[in-house]
């Protein structure tokens, strides 16, 4: 756990620092430039600085549109970021919209929270959902199933609830996270594997003949389980090759590798949804 | 438990008799006649015939806007309607866009999965939401919260999985229940409150100065809480006056009395989401 800590720490210095080299930005970096130059604009993303967690999710959708954002946590609290810019959102009486939770996003004026309502309001923008209505809401629902799974993956180790560390709650996480490994995770495979059978638009995608937030959301569970449950997950997976290769598809997106090579994309640890508690997952 | 039961299935069989009696139908019964009438202009909803669950979300929109649709599993099998019609759409290889689960909407040609889905489809064409982008976005991110609260409900006494009875994670139950009362209660109900009295619409509705389907959601919420921790909903709505007065004037909306009334409204019961354990409950 130390170890992936300190790497996130370091990371996450490595990045800040590099944002603010204003003069040697690499394209890359260029995109979180934050204030001045692409104020307009730039997304604001407002999440845990150190997990991937929820927030990942959006992170992907930014990342895979090649959009400017500012991952306002992570950033420097003397460039008006870090951890209490975010709490302010939080904390602010005066805040007409204020989010339940992180992660939001702040465009303009406007606030949204919730990670699948925040990617409904982003998509079209991001040119990452068909324009049909139809396409819209099956992509919508999509996205709620596999947050439905990753709120399961989380409870696996925070079964009795949040407020308590892991340790307090290791008794029933073993129950639970048996439950999800034998049952839940091949149930909600078989359901993404079919539906990418069945898309009239082909199986290269979960929607239509395209790239939709849908299929990085579906590579970041992928991602997820794999850490966290890797014998579960690659059992079920064994059963699921489209999702395998949708995985594989993603990850190749140019945009997409290189963010998950650089130090913005922060390494899986035990303190987000997706921990690598080797009892929890299968023998 | 047994006395529910039964009374829902008397329910049931009563409403599908005076839904057949076509000559002498009521306002209120004809509103759900299927088939032949008034076929194109009629939502199928797909919810498990037995209890409220996450289907009374979209009951209460398409009861509240006056909405012709048949509640499908609890219609009659030689209708075509009851158990066989939804597992139909769950089961049939053929259905491009599948549910995972039930609730599901079908409208014509397009079916619809996820509450929160369903309902931001269903919305603007029962105008149960403002017209803007932004007051959408908002009323959707109400929406997806109250589902986390519904979700965190239902784990009170599922938190292992629900696959196994109540019975076999009993101990498990009773520590999450305790940490459900104690600290997330207390919290959704102070966000629900705190947006109400931020709306710049005022404190009447959660989203402007008009009745959306996030206030018919809050209601619903706010009567599982009661039903299913009486005492510790009391004790958190004692802190949420505005709470309170909503569900009062949402109660009162003259469809929605009359639907609470009907036989229509299952009661709650041990097998839904909101269950009565008084050991669950805080003394």
């Amino acid at each position: 756990m130390i170890t992936d800590s300190n790497g996130v720490v370091r990371r996450r210095i490595e990045w800040t620092l590099l944002a603010k080299t204003e003069g040697g930005l690499t394209q890359a970096a260029a995109r979180h430039t934050p204030a001045a130059t692409v104020r307009r604009m730039t997304y604001e993303l407002h999440y845990w600085p150190t997990i991937q967690g929820r927030g990942e999710f959006v992170r992907l959708a930014l990342e895979a549109a090649g959009a400017s954002y500012v991952d306002v946590a992570r950033g420097a609290e003397d460039a008006g970021q870090g951890f209490p810019a975010m709490l302010r959102y939080l904390r602010d009486g005066k805040v007409a919209h204020p989010p339940f939770a992180p992660p939001f996003l702040k465009d303009g004026d406007v606030l949204v929270g919730q990670t699948a309502a925040i990617l409904h309001y982003l998509a079209p923008r991001l040119k990452l959902v068909a324009r049909s209505e139809q396409a819209r809401v099956w992509t919508q629902q999509i996205q709620l199933t596999i947050a439905d799974m990753v709120t399961e993956a989380h409870d696996t180790h925070h079964p009795v609830g949040a407020g308590l560390y892991y340790e307090d709650q290791k008794a029933e996480a073993l129950r639970c996270a048996k439950e999800f490994c034998s049952v839940r995770i091949p149930k909600f495979l078989r359901w993404f594997e079919s539906i990418l059978v069945r898309n009239p638009g082909g199986s290269r995608y979960l929607v239509g003949g395209k790239l939709s937030y849908a299929d990085l959301s579906l590579f970041q569970l992928v991602e997820g389980l794999r850490y966290a449950f890797p014998n579960a997950a690659e059992r079920a997976l064994a059963q699921a090759p489209k999702v395998v290769d949708l995985h594989g598809r993603v990850a190749a997106l140019p945009r997409v590798a290189a963010y998950l090579r650089s130090v913005r994309r922060i390494p899986f640890n035990e303190q987000g949804i997706f921990r690598r508690y080797p009892e929890l997952d299968v023998p």
